[in-house]
């Protein structure tokens, strides 16, 4: 792929069921990612924004987490439904949605 | 964990045995990773540098692919014995290593 302008990384860690830790796979990450892929393909950004699945991330517990560089954006609880505002301000116009950042705590 | 000043991203990409593509994995990706995650327990780097698995990254061909952000540099055909360098003359000083970087068509 060209080097894109953003790259976004959606943690789909997997852990057993009942881990303590729990996992952004059991939160949600598959269909997530899946909004991610389907998203980028509708708007035909393949030049401008690459979407990769990736390990852990981190803070487990408020994912599913999604990674954001160059600007070392987290984002927790991401849904499906924020997919197309992601898009629309952050990996389009470079301005992060700011009710699904990550606190300061976590990252 | 922190946020980190420079995150590697390791391709780990698997695909079957004689897939056309090839993969990082068959590549000697894992043995890369664990190298990566050797050294940075040994220099106990863990404000600074972080090391995340990831799927594919793109140029499949050259790997195993190694990304590093904020800088957006990718690294191809790393092995274990070129960590040390990445961690010495990348991670800490800012300084990406030549001889490693994908070429303008890969990246």
């Amino acid at each position: 792929m060209p080097r894109p302008t953003r790259h976004v990384f959606v943690c789909s860690q997997q852990r057993p069921p009942g881990h303590p830790r729990g996992s952004c796979a059991a939160n949600g990450a598959s269909p997530l990612l899946q909004a991610f892929w389907g998203e980028l393909q509708k708007r035909q950004a393949y030049e401008q924004v690459a979407i990769t699945y990736s390990g852990c991330l981190g803070p487990c517990d408020g994912g599913p987490n999604v990674l954001v560089y160059p600007e070392a954006v987290l984002y927790q609880g991401v849904t499906p439904a924020d997919v197309g505002e992601i898009f629309d301000s952050h990996l389009e116009k470079g301005e992060p949605v700011q009710r699904l950042l990550a606190s300061a705590a976590a990252w």
